[in-house]
């Protein structure tokens, strides 16, 4: 649902105003809403309020440091505390003249930058009171996301994390880190307000309990504020790989034509067989995998061999080429010269006449992401475009970028979504194939490729996001 | 995202158990879930325990009835409960040998009966503890839903309208039936338990207090789980408007071609200026009103006058033809037969090649029903068969006959969602306008006619459904 508003409307600014102790998650879930609004073309940003108090100079604290009596840290923290919130205040006024276009698929608010996110513990009522207040005299809207955990696996796996990869622990063996701490979480719990209807009734917030164990919900009002609520009550954090691969080389390929609803070639046959080797090879024996296909014949083709429950979703369909389905390249450029300059100019944007956008593409994934966050182990088989969107989105693209992404036929790819980042495995299939990569500026797709032709592949995309 | 299931997988049987005190809802809720989940072709059914004691010969009584100490009437009641379970767990099992093909739109479980409503108080512990072992014992996962309400307005109009309309209060003036009817909640609130995390952490349940001022969620696992918790979230209960309306009659409409992007004719042109009118005379001076079109322009030159803030929803485009876009009826049965056909027997499945079903446009536009339940007032202006869809889902038309109810152009439609159905008023332009109609079993669309054409539409729905 790409939706464009046309009037003006003020700015929807909502602050979402993280609460928790340390290691509860908070930076984790933090940066999933940022991945995903952003991938939804919605303004989102997060600001760290320990990076503040590290540009402050206090860049390696003991836990004395965050022992609520000791005034003289209090007050750095609270300096800090007041940085993020000034730039938080720049950032939305900053774009406050951007353009009044909405494509995030929403009705409600949304421009440009809409979303900020402040990532602290904000642990006692004091200095919530202290947000709320601003919020209110800078016109934002507050929504507190408090994650209270006392799951003991849960919380010891996030020390270890944060001891091992805190700038605030750089340099300092793991075990004394943990104790820190450790002891640092006691200072905050010592603290500690967690967020209840009774004394917060009047507040707009979501606690989660537990990750999505439990949940409270008061006060959810807006169309954006549904929709974080929605996604992250689909987050699990169980360890998960997602598998993605494009069909198999087909005729329409060979000719080098889009769209369509052509067979395999003899290669893309192959590459069906040799998909189920793969997947032998790398998935773990008593591992679930569901294989997803979209409903057109090249996918299901090259998931035929594959013994696993499948599903075929209309929304994992190729993107709507319109009146240029089933024509090559040089074709458009022949027959419609304006648009496929155009198309190059702003690839993500240009919608094919009478055809999808890749907006339009991602804004029909929207349900498959927010399934696949709740699934564990999945194998995607779909078409090049689609998978790009995919694949921004676990990697965190730009999305002018995402469309440029080469993802060549014949190969399987591996995503392993972590805590800090997605890990990013290819596996060849060795099996040649035509490119279908189209460089900005030609109408010609690259040369015919053996397997080694998957070396440009993913260029745009680091091996490991944030 | 139509999707359909490949492989085997054992049924998932839900059953949402509802909970709460008399007048607090829970028919309507059950009612709007009934009706959502069925447009999205899931199974769904409410099985009401009150009409199973009127069943049983107790079909007007006193509040003494429901006085929990009263033996007699406690064993009533229990016979109630148990008639109404067995009949859900024959209704799983009687389509627990159906086809095993799932168009929901999900990929977790929803075989075509799949989720029973258990519209019935439940307020005591006792009473859902013999709920889930019988769940327990026949494989089906229970889910509860309470609603929690304490505002005294909510709460007055319920009562209201329970004395006035239920077969309980049949031929009783108000008065006494309201009297009436507030001794029976008293009978419940000496024994009524609300859920809570704390006695019913290990349950599956949703509880809204308020309607969606307040949620708890808590162990919500499954995606229909957590479907139905974000639709539940998005209801309001603010009385409101939704407005309908077709483009005007464009250029491909005179020349009996579908689908394109064409202008409007001379005619529809004057559409798009009473519509202003039309509007202006039927939208209350102060009530705020959003329209919202398709990308394409034909509906955008249609709401071109109306002085109200507009979204253009690419989800709101017309139903895609394919390979057929531009060609008339005519054309469509000389070239493909064969389809020409099959669309007929199965309007709503039959996908055009290269295109769209009625069953892939419900799915597309589930993001829009979902904030027209949270909006007040909207006037949508789109394309006929999206239109149809629409409307099906508000008059709870069934899938099969969606695809045939008859809307013509140049006629203004107000939809009235009240608690027990819709109220729909049609409002006629008076321009005259060809006719899209296709009656089954001809190429043939309607002659031209003038307004009074317009007697045969919504043949198909009754004015006011429940």
């Amino acid at each position: 649902m790409a939706v464009k508003r046309i009037s003006n409307e003020n700015d929807m600014k909502l602050c979402v105003v993280m609460v928790g102790l340390p290691a509860r998650g908070k930076s984790y879930i933090s940066q999933k809403i940022v991945r995903y609004l952003s991938w939804l073309s919605i303004g989102c940003k997060c600001f760290n309020v320990g990076n503040y108090r590290r540009v402050l100079g206090v860049d390696k604290p003991k836990y004395g440091f965050f022992d609520f009596d000791n005034m003289a840290s209090y007050h750095v923290r609270e300096a800090a505390l007041e940085m993020a919130f000034k730039d938080i205040t720049e950032w939305f006024d900053g774009n406050s003249d951007s353009d009044n276009i909405d494509n995030t698929g929403h009705s409600n608010g949304s421009l440009t930058h809409s979303v900020a996110i402040l990532d602290a513990t904000n642990s006692t009522r004091e200095r919530r009171d202290w947000i709320l207040q601003r919020c209110h005299e800078h016109g934002i809207q507050p929504m507190f996301l408090e994650s209270w955990c006392d799951d003991p696996e849960t919380i010891a796996a996030n020390i270890k994390d944060i001891a091992t990869t805190s700038p605030d622990y750089e340099g300092q063996d793991e075990c004394s880190a943990s104790q820190d701490f450790k002891k640092r979480i006691e200072n905050y719990k010592s603290v500690y307000s967690s967020l209840n209807t009774a004394d917060d009734k009047s507040l707009t917030f979501v606690k989660l309990i537990n990750i999505s164990h439990e949940i409270v919900i008061n006060r959810i009002e807006t169309y954006l504020q549904s929709r974080i609520v929605f996604y992250v009550m689909n987050i699990r954090i169980r360890p998960k790989c997602i598998w993605l691969s494009r069909h198999g080389e087909s005729i329409y390929n060979v000719e080098q034509k889009i769209g369509g609803d052509s067979s395999l070639s003899e290669r893309g046959l192959k590459y069906a067989a040799k998909l189920r080797e793969l997947i032998n090879e790398n998935v773990e024996n008593n591992e679930r995998l569901s294989v997803w296909t979209s409903t057109l014949c090249r996918t299901q083709q090259t998931a035929q061999y594959l013994p696993y429950e499948k599903l075929e979703w209309k929304a994992l369909d190729e993107l709507d080429a319109g009146v240029c389905d089933g024509m090559t390249y040089e074709e458009i450029e022949d027959v419609y010269p304006e648009d496929f300059k155009a198309r190059d100019d702003d690839k993500y944007e240009y919608r094919y006449r009478g055809g999808e956008s890749y907006r339009d593409v991602v804004i029909r994934l929207e349900p498959v992401i927010m399934e696949l966050e709740r699934q564990e182990n999945v194998l995607i088989i779909t078409h090049q475009a689609v998978l790009r969107c995919i694949y921004a989105y676990f990697m965190n693209v730009p999305k002018e970028e995402s469309p440029w992404v080469s993802i060549p036929l014949h190969t399987l790819i591996k995503l392993e979504p972590r805590a800090y980042g997605t890990k990013v495995t290819l596996i060849k299939a060795n099996i040649p194939a035509v490119s279908t990569y189209k460089e900005k500026g030609t109408s010609h797709v690259g040369e015919s490729t053996d397997a080694e032709g998957a070396h440009n592949m993913l260029v745009n995309a680091p091996e490991m996001t944030q």
